[in-house]
């Protein structure tokens, strides 16, 4: 299948990085973590994720707020009890604390988005996103 | 003179927003704020903030971590005791918990930035960047 904006994701001024392998366990497909900047006095750690297309991370939750910023391709952020939205270059999702939520690209597209995360958070990973209810978003 | 990089601000994928009013007087030259995302739950608000050629705030300080990400133009960013730092597309800067610094564009360009603050703010302007301070700069 042609897999769109490779080149956008791979290229993008924020930094591609490297395969996320520590993290793979709690993810479907391949991401890519590329650190942007960390601040231990300030709590706050600033990462360009990117996703292969139908990758996504399982259902989780963070205690503290989290911003992802869409910098490059397509993906879908979806929090429990309601609609995947879609994320496209441009998009700024605040996960508020303790929601339940995942995100990653869509089946055909690689995706980055920036990752913040402020305060000492705990995060709780939960069960994958199942193949039933991604294959249903567009 | 001519003034780099006005279309890239402008037509930011991020938006420009309108001239920022409210905060004149801490600003030297016109700013522009776009708001992007609020959430009062996890008490955090994102803005992309346009700056005019030679615009720059006051010297600042915030009780929580700001973040401040490039994404047009070129711009400075100083802590006091500290070189300016230039800020081109795709820079990443952390703002520590009452850090006095500032942030602007260059002389001769356009910036933009996005700006995150997280938690309950207070913020303390303090002193303009001095015009002597501020031609300094390359």
């Amino acid at each position: 299948m042609w897999q769109k904006n490779e080149e956008e994701v791979k290229n993008s001024v924020f930094g591609f990085g490297e395969a996320n392998e520590a993290f793979v366990k709690f993810f479907r497909g391949i991401s890519y973590l590329k650190p942007l900047a960390e601040s231990k006095e300030a709590k706050t750690a600033v990462h360009n994720v990117s996703f292969e297309p139908g990758c996504r991370n399982n259902w989780h939750k963070h205690t503290v707020p989290q911003i992802l910023i869409a910098v490059a391709g397509e993906g879908w952020y979806q929090e429990e009890g309601k609609p995947a939205q879609k994320m496209l270059l441009g998009d700024v999702v605040i996960v508020n604390p303790n929601t339940k939520h995942w995100h990653g690209a869509t089946k055909d597209s690689w995706f980055a988005h920036i990752a913040i995360i402020v305060g000492d958070s705990e995060n709780t990973l939960l069960e994958p996103v199942s193949d039933k209810e991604y294959d249903k978003l567009g």
